[in-house]
């Protein structure tokens, strides 16, 4: 099941708003027969995938498949995997999750008992298995897009020099990784602060995503930006389509970019309306880089899935702490992970609100 | 060479004040015949375990000696190490580094040559080796005792709440962790604010230094915690002895702990009086718990050797930052660590001043 999970990781990035599933098939005297992965959204799932990738078709008789998944049972882009599955000689199918969907859930491993195999929900690994698709569960369970912060901080917490100024606080290795990120995510978001201090580009320059649309979100209340956005460098190297200016319902409409109004309340966006014109936009998830403000007004929404801390090695003394507009900030970050970028340190986890403080 | 390394921290907390070293031998065929460290001051150096552990002295005859530091040349507590490997059919000595003394340096090589073996400088794991006798080295070439801080903070570095209560930020491995670490150095030490606050007991509760003295500094330029001292917990876990008050020349003399006075200088210990003093009492290394304004004290002074830094996957909100009281707080980590303690984080380096800011 974990080789099934990282291949289901090659898929980040591309299969949205589907989740990311892999599959691993194995014959009858349980060797390796192949792997899979749902690759693009719009083609073909991990298990098809993953029989495809066998070179004999007469490997799949009494073959056992662990899939990340549930397969599903509906017919959407693409056949059904479940039936797909019951109309080949598999001896029987492991999956990680249910179906998240209420509507469909169970639904495929019915149709595989029903055609003689043996099911199993696999009993471990259930961390895994919920981080490789976090993105589609809070799209399914919370019926809005997935938010991740990600944060570059000195030693001390600190994204901001005093005068405003925050560029290479991190190394290279971090911010290729960064990179990366940004290429999983169906769009990078920041703050007019933001926009207006760094100037950003923005863009996924890592080579996996070179192929993929790749789309900014400005959040700007009072409509600061509209001057400096047509000549910024973000329109220097994307498509104005695919730039997103999120306003206040007063601010005029640019000609420069897409734009959207949303509600403000005490200046401020009402983010469940937010996220809720992003969903309309096709965007289920959000890799949001900055600055203070933008972190705390999400923060304080309670809508963050995800937090990306990286942190220097080194002591920024005065500066702006990247939790300084948060109020009663008290969270733990679930299923932790630790990661080393030469002198940075990544601390990634899930933000739950802390009850025990 | 990075097996004599690994080998040579097994002697970690009771060498003081020699250095932590290691050594391996391969037999004339490069097989693995022995491992050796330095366990005890005053006992025999790594070289001479290392030769013991060899079942059959026949085997030695043109084995190669790795040892991560420079055998010595003069007869201290034991015999030269340089003139018993001298003594010995070995073909070859590859040392890591240099004799820090510059009184003996390179003297033990002499010694080796004079008497036919080949001997080779590792050219490699620089960063390792030092970090295996940064304690020693510092001792040797600033003349002082190495200090370590530790730190433990929450996600947004917060190390104290607002009502200034402080315990169990971090969680259980890495306080065990920190039981350790408190039995690698020679004592360890916290200031006044942190003996009142927490009445904190500090005791090395690792089974691995049940035998070894263990030693606790407070420093109290003001003799805030005369009155507390007989009833804390700190002297019912302690013996008398092994506490070391150190306050301001104008403290009266308490009765129940050993006692030292250091000159102030705006109300603040001048720390390289201070550590001074410390080493007159035997006190090679310092493990420093806290809190904010000791550890300024320290870093203020660019004194500190070594950073541990734990943090928590919870944010605290309101609270004292660790580097509250730090002026100009400026500076990178070198030989950056990382490690996981279930939901926390453990950071640790070298720091020095930083010069590109």
């Amino acid at each position: 099941m974990l080789l099934a999970i990282q291949e289901g990781k090659k898929g980040a990035g591309f299969v949205s708003p589907n989740p990311l599933v892999g599959c691993v098939i194995l014959d009858r005297n349980f060797n390796l027969l192949s792997e899979g992965y749902h690759a693009k959204y719009g083609e073909a799932h991990a298990e098809v995938n993953a029989m495809r990738a066998v070179s004999d078709p007469s490997y799949l008789e009494g073959a056992h498949v662990f899939v990340t998944l549930e397969p599903c049972a509906h017919e959407g882009k693409t056949p059904s995997c479940a039936k797909a599955l019951a109309n080949h000689p598999i001896a029987s199918v492991t999956y990680g999750l249910e179906d998240p969907n209420p509507l469909v859930s169970g639904k495929g491993v019915e149709i595989l008992r029903a055609a003689g195999k043996t099911v199993t929900q696999f009993s471990g690994l259930k961390a895994e298995l919920e981080e490789l698709c976090e993105i589609f569960l809070v799209n399914m369970r919370l019926k809005r897009p997935f938010v991740a912060l990600k944060v570059a901080a000195s030693l001390d917490g600190k994204i901001a020099r005093p005068d405003g100024t925050s560029q290479w606080i991190t190394n290279e290795e971090s911010r290729a990784y960064v990179q990366y990120l940004r290429g999983c995510y169906d769009a990078v978001a920041i703050g007019a602060n933001t926009f207006l201090q760094d100037n950003p580009r923005l863009n996924p320059r890592d080579a996996r995503f070179a192929e993929k649309r790749s789309r900014v979100v400005i959040f700007d209340p009072r409509g600061r930006t509209l001057n400096q956005l047509p000549s910024s460098q973000l329109l220097q190297v994307r498509k104005s389509e695919d730039v997103l200016l999120v306003t206040g319902p007063e601010v005029a409409k640019n000609s420069s970019v897409a734009q959207v109004h949303v509600s403000l309340k005490d200046g401020e966006f009402d983010n469940l309306e937010l996220l809720s014109v992003l969903k309309s936009e096709s965007i289920d998830s959000l890799f949001v880089e900055g600055g203070a403000r933008t972190y705390a007004s999400f923060y304080n929404s309670n809508v963050v899935d995800r937090l990306y801390l990286f942190t220097a090695s080194r002591l920024m003394g005065e500066g702006l702490h990247w939790t300084s507009y948060f109020s009663n900030p008290k969270f733990d970050l679930l299923d932790l992970e630790l990661q080393k970028f030469g002198t940075d340190s990544l601390i990634t986890g899930r933000p739950i609100t802390s009850t025990n403080n």
